[in-house]
């Protein structure tokens, strides 16, 4: 397997940096080829604008849209953008590696979702869902938590982790195709033993080994869709 | 009534623009304060990292939490967060103005929230939900779409709506303590015919001046979850 992680915490000695450093142990003893794209120390622009293109559509009125088209069309994508994009292509499988802020991603991460997933490059033109441009690949969140899993339960505080990650798992990775896999989920590892810890780690080398055969978070296809986009009768 | 907006588009000339300049327009007229963060035209930086402090609690490991606490105590948070702070505690409804991106917030107002909604300011020390911080203030989401209506539905390709946007009114408005209040939704603004787009900006001047009086989203308080913040039996 190729799998491409996306990395993003600002402190390397946290258990979200040993993580992803035991992730690129595990798989590569086990065979597989790994790249990591750290993007605090990347110091990456998590901001869509006109720096995200070498090429100018409409020099009058800036639409996102318009310009990833049109730069997709035209190889306008800025440098940093083209890289990320090229570690998508070459990548089975995609892994976001990050704390839970605010019940969602860290800014620096949804940035680089707004920036990379371009319309022209990660989806357009009927290419969605299961027609998505990344079909085949797999995508899988591994995330760590403030609270504790209880927090998380379907009758928890905070809301059924599944729930809260459907904007992600759902509208992300299956919107443009890939097969999203059941998030690997590190509850409060600040406030839990070193052997929580440890085994968070080991269960995350074992889970890692498994990517390729893991089934998927099941949604249905297009197909069940009628044509103003809801759920066809019957 | 004194109202904050932050505002999230790359491009003042944007429906988003339009919403912002007649909100201001409407509430100044019916006598009421109004200001705006303009994220863009501020060049808003959305990484939560150890810029956000002029303060250092731990030089060896950077802990976000842990800083934010310290610096809530001595401050310590940076200029540009200090300022947006000040607005917050100024201000009897927040609103966020915004297209929705990858269905949730651009990067740039998600690390707004981040970098402003700092632990030991905006909750910590047993205050939040129902006890949160900001608790009297209301919040709401006035947000764009690229799909229609029918996208968004209950049974909608994209999901309900309002499941969609619940890691934002549950998890980051009503977390901080605000009342969290039915979004204002301009679906496909891109895509409608100007008739519409004017009746979508009648009706939000309609809403701006019911800020104070319509009723929030209904979410329970903290006394109906046990004391591993599960909800209680019965």
């Amino acid at each position: 397997m190729k799998v491409f992680i996306v990395h993003a915490h600002p402190e390397p000695q946290s258990f979200n940096g040993a993580l992803t450093l035991h992730a690129q142990e595990v798989l590569r003893a086990a065979g597989h080829e790994v790249r990591v794209s750290d993007l605090h120390a990347m110091k990456w622009n998590p901001v869509l604008d006109r720096h995200n293109f070498t090429t100018v559509a409409n020099p009058d009125y800036f639409k996102p849209q318009q310009e990833e088209m049109h730069a997709a069309q035209h190889h306008g994508f800025a440098p940093d953008v083209q890289a990320e994009m090229e570690k998508l292509q070459w990548c089975d499988v995609l892994v976001f590696q990050a704390p839970l802020w605010w019940f969602s991603l860290p800014a620096i991460l949804k940035g680089w979702v707004d920036r990379v997933f371009a319309m022209g490059f990660a989806y357009g033109g009927g290419r969605w869902f299961d027609r998505g441009v990344f079909r085949g690949k797999r995508a899988m969140l591994s995330l760590t938590t403030g609270g504790g899993d209880s927090f998380y339960a379907p009758d928890g505080i905070n809301g059924d982790i599944n729930d809260l990650l459907y904007p992600i798992n759902h509208g992300i990775f299956y919107f443009c195709g890939f097969d999203a896999l059941p998030p690997f989920l590190s509850y409060a590892p600040a406030r839990v033993s070193d052997t929580q810890r440890a085994a968070y780690l080991a269960a995350y080398g074992e889970r890692l080994l498994t990517l390729d055969t893991v089934k998927p978070l099941s949604y249905p296809p297009l197909a069940a869709f009628d044509e103003t986009f809801r759920r066809r009768a019957g």
